[in-house]
């Protein structure tokens, strides 16, 4: 069965898609933990990312290093933190999360529930910068 | 003045060092979020790891795929988790963390606080997989 990132790649669920590549897309998280809460995905559906070989996990992280450029333009933060864990979605993933403190990339504290108008006009502030 | 990890790489402090090669190291964080969680780190200090050139970037990020794979065959766990946050020590690194819960990789929580002889027996068994 196709992963909820595949159906947003394949446009059969909406997506805030920041910037897409041949092989690469990045959407927000629509439950960010902060604003500009991003993630970074292959559109080969692989499960862990040190299973992708090394050519696709470097292409993989060369897209994460521009969307990060992106994001740090559009989000006054003090820099763009960057986690990979995939327990729960089994298609690998890169948030990438603007930091202002630490704990802004806690994924055990409660996230944000922007709505459809907000998390819009976010997408737009970063998609302008890439 | 150098970071405490470029006192590591030039062995003015001791570190748990797991891999090496002429641009990076791998060493034991000393207060560990959960046993075999490890620093990559790039000998070059810079801060912040989205100023790496692309080059430099690419090469730490596959020394950090080789390490990942080294770890997981020596931790029981489900997977290796990958965080960069950055603001505590201004040398880049990225955390390696073997994952067999989400919260295994919730930096707020209480770190591990593991005797030299503990830290010693885990950077043995990952760099024997190395």
């Amino acid at each position: 069965m196709a992963s909820i990132f595949t159906k947003i790649i394949n446009r059969e669920i909406p997506g805030q898609i920041v910037a897409e590549d041949d092989h690469h897309i990045a959407f927000l998280d629509i439950n960010p933990l902060v604003e500009g809460h991003t993630l970074i995905v292959p559109k080969k559906e692989v499960d862990y990312i040190f299973d992708l070989s090394d050519e696709e996990y470097v292409a993989l992280q060369l897209f994460a290093k521009k969307v990060a450029a992106g994001i740090k333009a559009a989000i006054p933060c003090l820099r763009i933190g960057v986690a990979v864990i995939g327990l729960e979605v089994p298609h690998t993933h890169i948030h990438l999360v603007p930091l202002n403190d630490m704990d802004d990339i806690n994924f055990s504290r409660p996230k944000l529930n922007p709505s459809a108008e907000e998390l819009s006009q976010t997408k737009e502030k970063i998609a302008e910068q890439l």
